[in-house]
């Protein structure tokens, strides 16, 4: 073992705190709520593959997608304890794939049930983005369950994927238009120890930007999937942010498996360009709601951010992806970023409903501007639903929350790395570590260690921190404090000042320029009308931050009041007049970003002019 | 002559400073650069009335205005001045016209060439738009040459109209999807004495939102042409914000002919919706681009301002007319707001390009940010071109420009209203003026005055001025300073005081608080990339003004060189920090928000956020 090793959930218990809370939260509503969604919707029952024209609830593209993911949540969660009815439920879905699945191994419903024809034919059609979400919930699937039956199913469809678009060239196209399969493979890979599969996600990705079978002659859409050039010479995150960050996933995997410098030198510049440039303070990326995708540098609206749920989540892949390569804390403190803002904000406060777009900034009145919609500027959606038409994100959460503990610790042969602070118990090999906290509400850090003697405990001290106390000598080391364990027998207590600070942006991101952003240890805070009355875009905070916290139980956060402006109530109906510098003390009440919106529809913002 | 009075241009030399000097570039080039435009695209061409399916040029279906403006334009320069290259092209039009008159009277090109089977069919397709366009050039040839053929075919085309429409209603809808006709018919009525062109205008206004010919289901659809309502019940300005504004003179013109009370009223509550809710400080209208119209009050965003050169032109058609119906100085403080900016920034400073759009924020980058038109959110062209497609515009800059006297002076039997500062020799009646001013370079006005004994003279003192001297007593009324004149000869001295100033908007409007514009006299100033280099949106302008004047000819006015505020360049590649409160002091350059995009591509903005 020399490189950074990955370490499962499964061997991490969330016992305490603010994840343990969500997590709850996500096996007792969450899943259940997600799941009669689909079945309202006709997307387990399209699994009968008996929907035929003139019938109600037609087949999309991805639904196979949309229920592989919800499958794959269960699986993570029956790894922590049973819940029997979810699990009858995902093995009736296993038997229809099984007695669907075509001879030669095909499975896709839509492609089955609706246009039988049109199989490999159109990559911009979700066939494989399906194949890789249903390769990824037959290996969760086979690891919760021991069972082998889904992943032999899936074994065969990769087998004839292999055959159809490696082998024989004989699919129309190339390379997938919404990438997935390569980091689905590298876990088949890992689950069966086949290495075909890793070969198979390697060639794809070496086929991107290169295969005759593609057409790249509009280079805006072939930059939209990520096909403008091979992937080693990508450099700057362009198109699709989800199929970005897929992708990039997946060129990481294979980076680590097979040591390739090339893609190892495009994920970090990759994810270079993404942090430094294009994404957003909550980790959201995709700056346009046109393909949903990357813009260019330090181009950031708020108020037009399309920042999707799922890109957060793919943007948590590849940043873990990049720690396994590398361990310097930027990366996790980009997936922290992602987990307390871009990520949450997805989901209401009671579980139940959710964002696809999380912008940041709503200006009610102009959402409701025009009445029709065809007949409007792009504007995001400013409440949570219950499902969507494209509804690839409920489940994606699903699965990201019950396999959060992924995202605490990577180890080597000598040393433990800590780089969420989630309150968990874990067994790593023949070390146990028990780590007792409430952050992000308070800073303790508790860490009982056993059986490190020798070895070398890591915890990340986050970028935005800027004081801590650690009751060991330690150095630092790319953003770990490096603790020596002299004993097999450790207790260390991390204190991180959380204190509220203003954050600026670059004064390259026009959008944030003369404004700043509260954050709360990790947690980015905001505005809303609903909190602060009208003229909520007249407010400014003080450069000098004064700050009082108040604990909120709804948000598992305190609330931030802070010393702000605000002109004082217009008089009379002038529209300009000769500027008046009179400014209004007013105390600006800011929640966490995460739970914005759940109060009916409000105006809001993360971004405040400052008052010099 | 009891209500205040039109004085024509006609009695109005406008033969010193700013406005000469426009009219003269309008004259020497600009008419011909719209004329040589107008060849090329074939729209001259048209009036042949031989386009067949395959030949390139196809006419539009508004190309009949197009012209139409630019022979008013011509008739209108002829007035002062002989040009007979360009009378005899007019000449050579109308005979054009004549030949190609249906004999009931109809006149169209689009509806004669290329689909003579959809004669008033469909309420969209600006027949009537381009038949009032046609009738106001017949009214102004007719006035320029003592000739009446024009007139007279156009005559005859208004009785066809006033058959179709009011006696048979055998056309397909009720009244025109958009408004130019009801003013035309007001002119006509002038030009011939004919009552009947008055009615039939009242007609046409009495009809909208009423004609059970014109279907108004689709709400949205009914409100982008003023059809949502009866015209007596429409109270804030909606749907395309040209043809608001041309309905809005017309209803202006019936209120006063008619002496309809319920029409003023309504005039009077949108003019006061429009400039106290719905229009930018440059005075331009239209908030999306979407329908090219209005919004929601306060829905001013300045990145994706329409703000229409011809909405800013019909504005002033309308707050022109509304003098007449009161003389408030506030209806010719928005005609000056429109000279001095919304309007003068639609044309280049050499006279020959042109703005349709004219925004109040530029970002260059994110205007080249997505490859495809397809692919992008929308953004306003930043660089005047020749000619648009749709290219209304540039021949109503012209006649308007060249007509720029009308808004001069508006009398009563005995008063003289001064409403614009333009350098002049006026012959109104018995009465002489003889305006000096090189307004708004300076605000020194010299006025010599014969024949007014007895009479008073009505100078306005602009809404935006703090300070003034007038070596006279007078009386303020309506925003005016009323000079009882006790000789038959004059002399008097009026000084405006057109320091520098910064604006504030109302706070309600999101887009521009903690923000001022910069005004010196009327014109808004605005920065400029070139001038300022990089980062322009991280300037700050100092709450405290500060401010030096250097002259520049190329612009007519000084440049204004004020204390501001931006960040320190970014010192490596970070894109979210802890707030650093540092600012640098720095120069601010602005120029005339008029001249701007004169010097390539470059970012602007007009609202600048502001240090306390």
């Amino acid at each position: 073992m020399k490189t950074n090793e990955f370490v499962s959930f499964v061997n991490v218990d969330l016992n305490m705190g603010f994840w343990h809370n969500r997590q709850r939260l996500n096996r007792d509503v969450t899943i259940h709520a997600v799941k009669d969604r689909f079945m309202d919707t006709g997307r387990f029952a399209a699994f009968d593959m008996n929907w035929r024209e003139g019938m109600e609830n037609k087949p999309h593209i991805f639904w196979d997608s949309d229920i592989a993911k919800w499958m794959e949540s269960v699986a993570y969660l029956i790894e922590k304890q049973p819940m029997p009815e979810l699990e009858a439920i995902v093995e009736e879905i296993i038997d229809k794939i099984q007695q669907h699945q075509d001879p030669c191994g095909y499975f896709n419903i839509y492609f089955t049930a609706v246009e039988p024809s049109k199989r490999w034919f159109n990559r911009s059609c979700h066939e494989l983005y399906c194949a890789g979400h249903l390769i990824e919930a037959a290996v969760a699937w086979n690891h919760a369950t021991g069972r082998d039956r889904f992943l032999r199913i899936m074994c065969k469809y990769a087998d004839y994927i292999d055959r159809v678009f490696r082998q024989e060239g004989s699919a129309s196209f190339g390379t997938p238009g919404h990438e997935e399969i390569e980091l689905a493979l590298v876990r088949l890979y890992h689950a069966t120890g086949e290495e075909k599969y890793l070969r198979l996600s390697q060639w794809f990705i070496a086929q991107r930007g290169v295969s005759e079978r593609d057409d790249r002659s509009v280079e805006w859409q072939a930059r939209s999937h990520q096909d403008h050039l091979p992937c080693n010479e990508q450099f700057t995150a362009e198109g699709h942010a989800v199929r970005a960050c897929y992708l990039y996933s997946g060129m990481a995997d294979i980076a680590r498996e097979c040591g390739d410098e090339g893609l190892k030198n495009a994920c970090q510049r990759l994810f270079d360009n993404i942090t430094s440039r294009r994404m957003y303070v909550t980790a959201g990326i995709g700056s346009t709601h046109h393909n949903e995708a990357f813009t260019i540098d330090y181009d950031l609206p708020n108020q037009t951010a399309y920042t999707e749920t799922c890109a957060s989540i793919a943007l948590a892949y590849f940043a873990h992806r990049m720690l396994l390569l590398a361990p310097e804390s930027k990366y996790a403190d980009v997936v922290e970023q992602v987990l307390y803002n871009g990520f949450l904000s997805g989901t209401s406060l009671d579980g139940k409903r959710f964002f696809y777009t999380n912008p940041l900034e709503i200006e009610v009145a102009r959402r409701h501007a025009n009445p029709s919609s065809r007949d409007r500027d792009w504007l995001p959606a400013i409440q949570r639903v219950e499902v969507f038409q494209c509804s690839c994100c409920p489940p994606n959460i699903t699965r990201f929350v019950a396999s959060l503990g992924d995202y605490v610790y990577t180890r080597t042969e000598d040393r433990l790395y800590v780089h969420q602070f989630m309150g968990n118990t874990a067994k790593i090999g023949p070390w146990q570590v028990d780590l007792r906290t409430e952050y992000p509400q308070n800073g303790a850090i508790t860490l009982a260690v056993k059986g490190m003697k020798g070895k070398t405990l890591c915890l990340r001290i986050p970028g935005w921190c800027r004081k801590f106390t650690l009751d060991a000598s330690y150095t630092l080391e790319c953003g770990y404090a490096m603790v020596h364990c002299d004993s097999d027998d450790l207790l260390l207590h991390l204190c991180l000042d959380l204190s509220p600070r203003l954050v600026e942006a670059n004064p390259n991101v026009a959008a944030d320029a003369g404004k700043v952003a509260l954050q709360r240890g990790p947690v980015v805070y905001c505005l809303e009308g609903v909190d602060n009355g009208e003229r909520l875009f007249d407010c400014m905070i003080d450069a000098q931050l004064e700050v009082t916290e108040i604990w909120r139980e709804e948000y598992g956060m305190p609330v931030l009041l802070a010393k702000g402006w605000q002109r004082p109530a217009p008089q009379g109906d002038w529209l300009y007049r000769s500027f008046d510098a009179a400014l209004a003390e007013k105390t600006l009440t800011f929640l966490p970003y995460y739970a914005f919106a759940n109060r009916g529809e409000s105006d809001m913002r993360v971004w405040i002019p400052v008052k010099y």
